[in-house]
């Protein structure tokens, strides 16, 4: 615990002083590059993530520190994160379990594209939500 | 004007109510999947975005609309937007003017990686910012 302490001082930061605390990470598979989610991180998700290696965000809605596939099993392993020019976004480059990211149940949760003012369905959907969140 | 205003009538709709009003943009590379930069847009930026072709942001620093590359002439030309599960966040896909995102000069804001708690440069720099934004 003392050495975590004295890693974390001596550690680069992020800067979460801009959105309540919270930053914005940009969540991509690591081998296509597509974008599945992006969620938000507070310090302590941020820290959790490093030490786990697996991505936590900060639920918005549940306000509580999450990780991501604790009820699907779809947890993300980290790979490589990117940090950016002013330190308040970053790049998670995961492998994602299950092989999908979004809890509709499609590989993306940007599984929609704009056509002609219409959000069209054109992702991939890899599993039945009903069947994976059932309690 | 009147046609347009029927256009945005019947659009899809874009959900602005979590984040005063600004909800995130992921920007990526048409191409090489790339992510260049995130940045925010409010319901102007949003139309003006797909009326012009052009990627528009919100700036949070200057408090209004940007046409991203007004300054610096590195516009970002849309060729996809995707939505998210929660109409809450957006994907451009863009081809980038310059071949250069960040006012850094690098080609992706997204220019560091986290190697042992350091961020440490890897991107590609591709211009001079004392060149491009001198007066």
């Amino acid at each position: 615990m003392l050495l975590c302490r004295i890693k974390k001082i001596t550690m680069d930061k992020l800067n979460f002083t801009k959105g309540d605390g919270l930053i914005p990470a940009i969540v991509q598979d690591h081998q296509t590059g597509e974008v599945l989610m992006l969620a938000y991180i507070n310090e302590e998700s941020w820290y959790k993530t490093l030490e786990t290696g697996k991505a936590h965000y900060w639920s918005r809605s549940r306000n509580k520190l999450w990780l991501k596939g604790e009820s699907s099993g779809h947890v993300q392993v980290i790979r490589e994160i990117l940090v950016d020019c002013d330190e308040d976004t970053v790049v998670f480059k995961v492998e994602q379990a299950g092989g999908a990211a979004c809890h509709k149940g499609y590989a993306s949760c940007f599984f929609r594209k704009v056509e002609n003012g219409s959000f069209n369905v054109e992702g991939r959907l890899v599993f039945d939500p009903k069947e994976v969140y059932r309690k």
